[in-house]
């Protein structure tokens, strides 16, 4: 595991970028698979800036890791609307440079991205209950692929809010899970913020276990964790 | 995980030799931890046959993932004693390609590994209650780097009878934990037998648990698995 | 560059074989680019024994790098008709794991190399002239990816005795240039016999030049050379 | 050979920045050699901003690949006294991050860097004569590793400048030859202004010969060059 802290949000949000440009510019096939969400806004407007009308990744290809369909729209899911919005679209991303995870093609998802060589690295968030894409504790096992999750009842109020309203909601949402994300080759993990630095603390040197599904990451091989000062404020001791 | 079945013990032990060759043969420094015990015996045969006398592996070092002392004898440990009778001493590996995991250092040996890069390869085999290396079920949990075991009770008779005696048996041996091992860049595990079949279908197919330690390299993304039909004989149809 | 010395032939041989075995046992998609010709034939009969039947390189593809053309015959050329000869037919290697270079194709080969991400490994001979493919002196340039060579004079009576007569000659053959072997990631070169020694020294210490053309891979940062005592011989006091 | 060309030096600038900077960022130990001069400027520039006071990239070695040294000054040689003041002075780059190539070592250059598993990167420019390091056309063969080159008489003038006048000028400079750079894992080119269109198109698309130095990287299977439209000018219709 290696930890990198910046001082802030602004700092951190450039070394992700800086870390994720870097797979960009390998120069072979490159999987990566990123994060929708609040916390890589600023990464994504930073990364727009560097690459918008570039034309020198033609090995890149970006996929999504979870999905949450809408029930009425015709459209298409939460995760890559918000990836659109906040990333592709801006940077003018071509189609041909994105895979899709949908509520479809989820059960060949595994097998696909066998085919293709695996995903070469991921960009993740953690959340305040220690979960990673959609492995939120209770929801999946640690041996578990990609799969279909049923909302357990206590989520419900809440996706109904990320979907904009019950209207919107379907049962069940979609995600690769721990197994499926621990076989990444790099997995990169990053958090802002007081809010996080207590899951940091739990899920980076507490005891591995599916209770805080981020803790599976002390057991990757090439992980690393990107905190600004305040995510890393339970930690600083420890290092 | 990749998984590679051969008709029997012969053929298998030729498989896991030419992995481990494939290894020693890569034109970089090598740091590959291997295993003692009755499994290897015949790969180890096998690979002197090839390597005795060769001294084209100048970047080879080899180490061992666990040792279990004596408590008189003024001498090497079980697991390097074994080590030292199946393959170096017939091989003619020279000391300066041995590095020894001890009771004396094992308190830096992660520290150790990450100065040297980490291991490349590590070859061990599975027990019939699912460990690896020391890792039996209840005496070590996932997120254990290296670390010292006290003797459960069960255990005391088995080990008794592993160092020659009550009279041998300190209260205590050494091993890579889980999360030491997972950060091995590359995992190759081996099996032979009838008596091996069932655990291997728990812990490739069943729940990745610290009740069965093995478990755990469903989620290592570079794992290969290599079995004897017989080994095999409970997964083939899940394959 | 390494050089690997064994004592005969048939050590030569072995050594060749675990090379190219480590190379298909390597878990990922390989591109593996091998030599028909004599030098190699114990080799292929060395891998033969060992993979004959086996299922595990679903990853593997072979290519032959260079192509003589029979005028009449209407069959493949000289080099794969030898390489089924020699290995792909014994071995039982599926046609689905054979990419044929031939004169209907040459001039996209090294396009399609790069479709799929290049030759991971090239294993090679080299002729008593410097030669390597078919990249014999005066007949292509260092710069030169795959091309078509017009059989120059004095070539003529030897490529006709290759082909089975004067009547079986075509004008010209195809071959992968110094460039196009110089773009693989690893490259073996093996040789045996007194009568390599001094190319040998002359290849491998000798000034880099076109009128040696095996001289480029002292230029080659991923470069291997296996030889016999004999063919060893000139260099010994250089090591 | 991937081509990547920018709008302009500033550009250019940045995306020879981002490449470096990745291989910073790689969680392994990286040694790699940079250029001094001009063209690097602002790229020096663009990374301290970044970098300057992270503590980040503890994995790193920064290497010089050549050495002018003074006559009289008690110092050291002009390359590394214009890395530092470009480069690792503004940026706070640590001592023990620096590696020195100078007259007093250069016979063991080669050594030490297979001691320490060689250089994985190069980031170096082209002269108007080909040139790179200080391999001039002339000055060292295809085939030479890391050596001293006498100043030929045409450069005697040229030098004197470089160096503040004659009096400083000692007879030979220290440069890393072709094969020595050739063996780097990853070479990094960039070259910037219509002043080097001429040379990057005979470089790049004529003959490999030692009359033009940096041909020689046709050749090389890890090979990136990075221009602006004004060096591009003449191969645009090349692509």
């Amino acid at each position: 595991m290696r930890i990198i802290i910046e001082k802030n949000y602004e700092e951190m949000s450039k070394t992700v970028m800086y870390q994720l440009l870097a797979k960009m510019y390998e120069d072979k096939k490159m999987n990566i698979a990123i994060t929708a969400g609040s916390s890589p806004k600023r990464m994504y407007e930073l990364l727009t800036e560097v690459i918008k009308d570039k034309r020198e990744f033609p090995n890149v290809t970006f996929y999504n890791f979870d999905e949450i369909p809408y029930a009425k729209k015709q459209s298409e899911g939460v995760t890559i609307s918000n990836l659109r919005r906040d990333f592709f679209t801006p940077a003018n991303i071509p189609e041909s440079m994105i895979h899709k995870l949908t509520p479809e093609n989820f059960k060949e998802h595994d097998a696909y991205l066998r085919s293709v060589g695996g995903l070469d690295a991921i960009f993740l968030g953690i959340g305040g209950d220690g979960h990673f894409c959609g492995n939120l504790p209770g929801t999946t096992k640690f041996g578990d692929e990609t799969v279909e999750v049923f909302y357990p009842k206590e989520l419900i109020d809440v996706m109904a809010g990320e979907v904009g309203g019950m209207d919107e909601l379907t049962p069940s949402y979609f995600t690769m899970g721990p197994r499926a994300v621990m076989n990444v080759k790099e997995v990169v993990m990053f958090a802002t913020g007081k809010k996080k630095a207590n899951i940091i603390k739990e899920a980076m040197f507490g005891p591995v276990s599916e209770t805080c599904p981020s803790s599976i990451f002390q057991l990757h091989p090439n992980f690393t964790l990107i905190l600004d000062e305040e995510a890393a404020s339970e930690i600083k001791e420890l290092l």
